[in-house]
């Protein structure tokens, strides 16, 4: 049986490509159809399925803009604009891993944007090595896989 | 012309489910791939050729841990453990909007892990507000799309 988790549950909504690069696009602030296939160069009926799809697990919502004819553009909800935080760090990835960085960021500090991941209430760094995984079932403590 | 972007090229090796489930797996220190492919439920052949995808760009490295006959497991390099980030953030957006929290995690302090992403320099909240994109030979505080 695969395991229970929110990341496959994630991913069964945005897991592929272009999912991710229409909300990159709505967080840029680019909210039309065309704009988003120009910027994304995903293929129109993909990009149409993943519209579809988004919306329906209200990741994004239609906004009219205009009645004659009857015109939509594509907005964030707020789970939507929520994906920022891991749009941002797979950008940071690629930004490291992936080639030069095509774009600079700055946070509103002034200084070129870097980000650290912090626990909420120690506010320590959060990495692979120190958070533990509870089982549904398990005993505190047990090794957790 | 679609937009140069990180996220793109992050995306064009990691973006579909079985790529990220499989770095899931890894973090999760499962590293053989009857154990992958049974935690993540993926296909044998995709699997397969999700690994290969993912050893040829750098990020999962084979490790041998056995000599007759040779069998090899699969180990995340630097540049994949440092998708850790991205998939917590992942996981958190998945354990919010789409159904109960299949697993717990605490961080090392021992509270239940909750994240805040902030900036490294002055380190306040990084949100989609408050960041700017500094486009290509575009002077400082010109409009950003």
């Amino acid at each position: 049986m695969p395991r229970a988790c929110s990341i496959a549950r994630a991913l069964d909504i945005l897991g592929e490509k272009w999912s991710l690069l229409v909300i990159r696009e709505l967080l840029l602030g680019c909210h039309r159809f065309n704009e988003i296939q120009a910027n994304t160069g995903a293929p129109r009926d993909i990009l149409s399925d993943r519209l579809r799809t988004l919306v329906e697990h209200g990741v994004v919502e239609r906004v009219p803009y205009q009645q004659h004819p009857p015109r939509d553009e594509y907005h964030l909800t707020e789970s939507g604009t929520a994906l920022f935080g891991a749009i941002t760090l797979l950008r940071e990835w690629g930004d490291t891993y992936c080639g030069d960085p095509p774009i600079q960021f700055t946070h509103k500090c002034g200084h070129e944007l870097e980000t650290r991941l912090i626990c909420a209430h120690c506010e320590q760094p959060v990495t692979n090595r120190n958070v533990r995984r509870i089982l549904p079932g398990a005993p505190p403590g047990s090794p957790a896989r």
